[in-house]
């Protein structure tokens, strides 16, 4: 076993560390802007598959002449859009490091202002799965209606689906989820392109609920305001996941701010050009879609028959129906509506590493690449969004209603800060004032206008389910202040002081022995290499059969160390051990006793529900008794080499926080063969 | 910190063992006989309030004639009863260790045997649980009939109770538990009296489903002959739970066996006559009880309306409706039949024990006192009986069919093992043959009897629910083989062999800092006090300000050990440390170092999500490294003080092991004392 060979340990040492990456070879491993633009733009671009819907639907509550209205509203919407965009600019340049709206209202407004805004995000991630899952799954109904009937079944399916590929692991950065955005962004592009063609040659598309009538509701002048407000309110669901990229600024090459503006302002560009092209799209083939099916004259069987969404609809118009093309626009919708779903699984954890450096969420979701805290976080998204959607039944006019209060009420503070952090830089006396004044101007233009947004969406909302947002966000806000009293308490307590003074005194080992097997010999030899003051084999009687066959082995093997046998009249093994030791300090004071227990290594999760407990047990009581230290000597069982394999699996939200995955170059066999070699 | 006086050191042991209990005294914690008749038998007397109902029912498919049938099936139940008693009296005096039908199936029949009767058993444990809880709600709504639309809600409410009570743990042995039982009896008793006296007396109770008529089916020969055997099978559920007082025995008072064997025909007696006395009482009430309330010619809104328990039906009619004894019956007959699903969550540790002890279940469930090993079989028990309570919608009628083939395979492969027992005292040449002779044959008639009942069970009960119980039983033999398998092959692998040796030389100690607190002073101070051949601090450096800040720190405090720093250009800490220490290896050869990390002591379950992660992962990955051993430096937070209120909590099944709860005799303010003297 001492046959170790240099050779060996510099394996070793490479498996333990991958093949070597030099900290200069990193920026290979970070996003170019072509991948950098899926991964950040699918959340923002997949919002255009439902913000026009869900603005013109809202529009027809009033009845057909509101339709009027929609240039002028989706106008707002764009408006805003630009705002927002030029906002996240100065964002992204002041504050680099990737903590988003968070960090900026954290530092600039304080502590509540940022766990307002954390939790508002937080609730944002679940609503952004449900929200982004129920249109997706509308599109593929739009395109395969007899699949209706499993509306809620299907979403649950795909929230199931992302939870275990994100469980499992699955790189972000890889090529495959750039293909949808792209395929999204090109064929509805060609089809704002063809159909505005076809309008000007004069065949302008026609929408299959062109000819549909719609019941209206007669409104006051007051509630007219209110719907066409509402309906703004709703178009600018088209707004959520521009902060995405806020967030994502180390994951882009140098120069990182640069490319990051870049593909901001590329993203806003391409975001703005699909919406205003399906609006105007929608308003020429005349899509009337209504928030309930019923509401529409002349539509049949509106029980059981849903209306197809506004993309189905142009598609069908443009390319006709069921052409290729129309399955090609409605698959790549779905696509990028699930990828953005996708995203919230990544940026969940991210958000989660920025709240725990601040010691707003536990310390583990900090440490990296630690499966087991990701898994968490995957799960309680994962099941937080299904329960939404099974309680809104997938229905995306229901979810919208919640979705963008977490959106603007982060766009607000975060703007506010900006203003704030400008002005104090201007304050400060800084070298280039004029960009500083150009980044206070538009920062307090966007949180100026955001601010009023918010509170149009919360009238407008808040009595249509918005409640809830209202309800969960203080929860949450008083979980993370109570999570970062508690560190600070505990901070505190620990805390070197003046008063509290060390001076341990005396050097004793015990070695736990149970049965004379490998792993005991192995925490023996380990005992006495340390060479202790004394040194002790206790071994704690249960029943006298295995107590005297562990006296013969002993005598036997001829181990010079003593074997103390402790009897336990009650079968249970950490009591006597502890009175044992504790009796042993009353004669020899202040001495450490190091108590050595073997430690089995296991390659599969239930192996754990197989070992260790008894020992742990002991571990965990012996902790509590004066002067003991537990040192673990661990003893790898051969089913430990599975562990090996596991490491390259990439974490959600890791790509986005700039860390590449260290790529594994070993085979199984190799990893076989170092498993083995690290046995003692 | 050193400042410990003789005096403290008392204390904190006392504290540690609790006060002191002589093995001498351990006979006072055992069971009374008043106490163990209640404990053991209220699974087997609640069984009566069902099974005259069930055997009543069956034979009322065939109409009202079948009725005539009744007493000799119902004696035919008797005698079986009587077999079984006398059976068991054998078994409990072969085998007092309580391993009850496993142990003895398992040793004279070898490992198959033993775990297809522990497959059963653990079945059963299930079905005991839902099967008692749907008959007390089926009770509770006899008397409170407006309840009648919850019934699957009180039910699973019930088992969600039951797994609380027995999760937050609570002693079987307190006379709470008695009350139901000799409550139950005792009023049944009185009505049965009370019946048959007014019978004598000319005026004869009349239920009020005595003059129901029943659609019969008409039945050929055949049948007829079924339709006997299924009434039987039915009516074997009175012998469930005989088999309890098997598994108890170590939990009686010495003479134990004796004890058991009296209190085993003390429980039949009464079974016996309870179960007489009832069927007695329903044919002479003529109550009609149908499996399907709309075959009752005369009852009316049979859909929306229950039928009535005979329980209820008769004591309603004995006592008179709604009287007050009436509702008494009714409140001991639901509450008997919640202790008996009561006794379920603590038989099935005690099997998980016994199982656990052959290695064919995790030897977790071996470790005594450990709350989450039982509370992780409470909570599979209460899923398990949850799940089938909702899936057969708490029908007793329908429960009843999967019930009872667990407890005759169970009977049948014991008493086939008591055979060979006798059989092989015999050939061995004992002493008391006569007595050996007399055992061998009441438990080779018993064996046989239980055999051909189980034949006819399995027939009967096959095509009506019973192919589950079949269908499941496999799989968890195999479970139980895979872990037995299991962990003989691990023994293998850490067996002490000639070829493997060991010889670790050298002895470095490696400290862990952090940052500069108490816990990791602690740590320093005790491997000082180890004198180790060489020592160091190491810090895995992540961020400059932290790194500059600690040395300047370790600077200020004068503290010789050397601190080497430790650059992570990953931000990750495992893989540098690994790397370093694997480096050392090269060059020191085969030394062990041992690393030495706090690790906080925490008081609730919810402080463990937010400590020791990272240590966690450091200690995990460093275990992979050769010739380390990790050092856990205690570090107790003032929460921790909450951990010594716990430990008085009885856990389930622990008196059925004969394991007395030990007092703890300390008050909040003490512990918190104590807690606080514990720290270094």
């Amino acid at each position: 076993m001492f046959s170790l060979v240099t050779n060996e340990v510099k394996s070793a040492k490479r498996w333990f560390i991958g093949e070597p990456l030099p900290t200069d070879k990193l920026e290979g491993q970070l996003l170019p802007k072509r991948l950098a633009l899926p991964i950040f733009a699918s959340d923002p671009l997949s919002s255009v598959a439902y913000a026009p819907q869900e603005l013109l639907m809202i529009l027809l509550i009033g009845g057909l002449a509101f339709l009027s209205f929609a240039p002028w509203v989706a106008a707002a919407v764009v408006i805003l859009l630009v705002v927002v965009v030029a906002s996240y600019r100065q964002l992204v340049k002041a504050y680099p490091s990737g903590g988003g709206d968070y960090e900026v209202a954290h530092k600039n407004l304080g502590e509540k202002a940022g766990l307002v805004v954390a939790s508002a995000l937080l609730v944002d991630y679940v609503l952004t799965v449900a929200v982004s899952v129920a249109s997706g799954v509308d599109n593929i109904i739009s395109a395969l209606p007899f699949l209706n009937d499993y509306r809620v079944e299907i979403a649950v399916f795909f929230v199931i689906v992302l939870a275990a590929v994100n469980l499992r692991g699955v790189a972000e950065s890889s090529k495959a989820f750039a293909i949808p955005t792209y395929l999204f962004v090109g064929s509805v592009a060609l089809m704002i392109i063809t159909g505005l063609v076809q309008a000007i040659l004069g065949h302008a598309p026609v929408a299959e609920s062109a000819d549909y009538g719609v019941k209206a509701e007669s409104l006051g002048q007051a509630a007219v305001i209110l719907l066409l407000l509402r309906a703004f309110s709703s178009g600018c669901s088209a707004l959520t996941g521009v902060e995405a990229i806020s967030n994502g600024v180390p994951a882009f090459r140098t120069p990182k701010v640069k490319n990051a503006q870049r593909t901001l302002v590329l993203m806003g560009s391409i975001a703005i050009m699909l919406f205003a092209g399906l609006v105007t799209l929608a308003l020429i083939a005349r899509v009337h879609y209504a928030e309930d099916a019923c509401h529409l004259i002349g539509f049949e069987n509106c029980e059981g028959q849903p209306q197809r969404s506004l993309i189905a609809q142009i598609a069908s118009a443009v390319f006709g129906n069921n052409s290729v093309l129309f399955y090609v626009i409605q698959a790549a919708t779905a696509a990028v509506l699930l990828l953005a779903a996708n995203t919230a699984f990544n940026g969940f954890p991210l958000l989660g590493s920025v709240l725990a450096k601040d010691s707003y969420a536990p310390k583990s979701l900090l440490t990296r690449g630690d499966r087991l805290v990701f898994s968490n976080g995957v799960l309680i998204l994962g099941l937080f969004a299904t329960l939404i959607i099974v309680v809104y039944q997938a229905s995306l006019t229901h979810l919208i209603q919640l979705y963008i209060i977490g959106v603007f009420v982060s766009f607000t503070l975060g703007q506010t800060g900006m203003v704030k952090h400008w002005w104090g830089l201007l304050k400060g006396g800084c070298s280039n004032r004029g960009a500083v004044w150009r980044g206070l101007v538009i920062n307090a233009f966007g949180a100026l206008l955001t601010a009023v947004v918010l509170i149009v969406v919360t009238i407008t909302k808040f009595t249509h389910g918005a409640w809830l947002v209202f309800a969960i966000m203080p929860v949450l806000y008083v979980l993370m202040l109570g999570v970062n009293r508690y560190y600070r308490d505990v901070n505190k307590e620990i805390e070197v002081d003046a008063t509290t003074t060390f001076g341990a005194d005396g050097d004793h080992a015990i070695v736990l022995v149970g049965r004379m097997q490998k792993p005991v010999l192995k925490a023996l030899d380990y005992a006495i290499a340390a060479q202790h003051d004394s040194i002790e084999a206790v071994h704690l009687s249960i029943d006298d059969e295995s107590t005297n066959a562990l006296e013969k082995a002993w005598a036997e093997m001829n181990i010079q160390v003593p074997l103390k046998i402790i009897v336990s009249p009650y079968r249970d093994v950490a009591e006597p051990l502890c009175q044992y030791i504790a009796k042993r300090r009353t004669i020899h004071g202040s001495e450490v006793v190091t108590v050595y227990t073997p430690i089995y290594i296991v390659g599969h999760w239930w192996e754990t529900l197989l070992h260790n407990h008894k020992a742990r047990r002991i571990r965990k009581r012996l902790m509590l008794v004066h002067g003991v230290t537990i040192a673990l000597v661990p003893w790898l069982l051969d089913s430990s080499e599975v562990i090996y394999g596991r490491r390259s699996r990439p974490l959600p939200g890791a790509e986005r926080r700039g860390e590449p995955v260290r790529p594994v170059a070993r085979t199984p066999r190799q990893e076989r063969r170092h498993a083995k070699s690290h046995q003692q």
